[in-house]
């Protein structure tokens, strides 16, 4: 989806510091990944950390994006299921160094397919918090029937209070009118129902919240877990470990009814018939539903542009990453976080913002 | 998957209360279920809880099942929209009159397609807990890669401590003994991560307590989302409003998933023939999701057993919830649970069982 956003362009230099090791596909992914983006916004230029032995020869391949390109060496990386408090005490890692880039202003934004739980943990202590912010949240943008949404949070934040809650929302509504190019996109809170009295304390006292500040946030209420994907609201906000948990299980309920399907379309001449003809809509549903069109999860409330791409990206769905961390820094979304802050504490208060 | 499910019989005669008058398609779908179970299991008999006069011609088509009901008139009914508050303040509706004759001894179980808010408060309220269990939970049976799972709590306890969770895992874990037919099904507890040192206080605590009683419950440690529809475990074990969202959200993402399958297949020649090729095989992949077949949740921890249908069920959906019904009575599900929780206590301590 992201592919086809020609809708706007890129007039400043954006400049993207990338884990060039992180991922299972890495460098390989990460590499033809920016080359592809360089196509599309070749403005762009790029800082990579990672193995310069490897990387070279690969960016010997694509001479523009090279000549865009600065390769930092590095040996060290962090492996995939290594534990965070491990990849943290180790200075010369790809991650690390990509991080590092943001933290000194070398880079507008980092992008990397590595470890979640490092990469969270490094940008929390490496770039910040934005100011008001107390605890960041990862932020996707998900499929629905009516096109896409946004959703967070996907794991930052366990346990959420209506302070985080409030937060997020406005974080996410920044997020959305960019992603899904909305200048008033709605938003609603998970919860059991839809009536006042469901859920804990902290949805409800989040909603009391946000009534509070119409102009800045578009709170439509709480939603179901069937809004979610009937596109319902723009902006779907909950704790880190509801939002975690529901994505994976609609995941899961996804890959179980395709794989249903495709057995029973293996037997007889009939389901033969119709799996030929049904090829290219097979595909387009695919494509739809595709993750790497909607890969590049941002850790949103971290005070610089840190995206996620997904461990297993392709290199087309890291250039989706690298897209989202493009439009990000291009839509100054610190800035309009710090922006909407300011004014929803003037409503708010101060002791919602953690100052 | 209940209706092929012939391989145990009921020797006893079992008594069932139904509420005649709750969901959508009630009174039909309650007495064309019933008719339904009664061709299966010719021993139970039924207390009907409605409008005698919409009862009664309803009855006089299938002689068997009127033979084997007692109608009892009331005028009143729980709208579906009621709010519980003032639903539970009726003395003389459907569903207060059926959940009563489960107190009084008269019937070994209820069945409704009610109002859950008000079925849930009146079952709480009308037939307590079971001793040591402090909060009820409601316990469904999902569709897996692999078959079926048991999924609690769908929202009856919207936040879960550690001693709930524990006294969940328990009960999902006698319930599923009898409709997954396993002596030792496995449990798992869902969270952020499959590490032990992933999600909150309450989940890592309840892994702790459930680990020292692995006699009693098969537990396997933690799961994710995506692995509830893979089969990973026969019982997931989470707080209501997690399990709520959960599976909303993966209902929607199926139904999502459907719509765009069939909105691509009206289009075109090959998808024209394509669906008509498939209709067997969709038919088949309806069956195997549709959630009539997996109607019937179990009020998990009030002491009796009560089932709630969907509102929506349908009469042959009707049947299933009945026979939940029919197989805990028949499994004796209070008494099972009545001791593991004294086994449990004997290792975990009082202070785990609210006693």
């Amino acid at each position: 989806l992201l592919q086809t956003a020609g809708d706007f362009s890129v007039e400043k230099s954006i400049i993207l510091a990338l884990d060039a090791m992180g991922g299972d596909h890495a460098p390989f992914s990460v590499i033809d990944g920016a080359a592809q983006l360089i196509k599309r916004h070749p403005g762009v230029s790029f800082l990579l950390y990672g193995d310069k032995a490897q990387l070279d020869p690969l960016l010997a391949a694509y001479p523009k994006l090279q000549e865009r390109s600065q390769v930092f060496h590095t040996d060290e990386k962090i492996e995939a299921d290594e534990k965070p408090s491990t990849a943290l005490r180790r200075k010369d890692t790809s991650m690390r160094l990509a991080v590092e880039a943001v933290t000194r202003g070398e880079a507008h934004g980092v992008v990397s397919s590595g470890n979640t739980g490092a990469y969270m943990a490094l940008s929390k202590i490496l770039l910040k918090s934005i100011p008001g912010i107390a605890r960041p949240a990862i932020c996707t943008v998900i499929p629905t029937e009516k096109g896409r949404a946004v959703m967070l949070d996907m794991g930052a934040t366990v346990s959420a209070e209506a302070s985080n809650l409030t937060q997020f929302s406005l974080m996410g509504n920044i997020f959305a009118q960019e992603m899904l190019k909305k200048s008033r996109p709605t938003v609603g809170i998970l919860n059991m129902g839809v009536e006042e009295i469901k859920g804990h304390g902290a949805v409800q006292e989040a909603a009391a919240l946000l009534r509070q500040i119409p102009e800045i946030v578009n709170f439509v209420g709480f939603i179901e877990g069937d809004d979610v994907h009937k596109g319902t609201v723009d902006v779907v906000v909950t704790d880190g470990f509801t939002g975690n948990a529901c994505v994976k299980m609609a995941e899961g309920m996804g890959r179980m009814m395709l794989g249903i399907l495709k057995k029973h379309m293996r037997k007889g001449l009939l389901n033969k018939i119709a799996l030929i003809c049904l090829l290219p809509t097979l595909k387009k549903l695919r494509k739809q539903l595709d993750p790497g069109s909607y890969n590049g999860a941002m850790f949103i409330g971290v005070n610089g542009i840190a995206i996620k791409s997904h461990g297993s990206a392709s290199a087309s769905a890291f250039a989706n990453a690298l897209e989202v961390a493009v439009r990000m820094v291009d839509y100054d979304f610190t800035k309009n976080i710090e922006k909407d802050v300011t004014a929803a504490r003037a409503v708010l208060g101060d002791h919602i913002f953690h100052l």
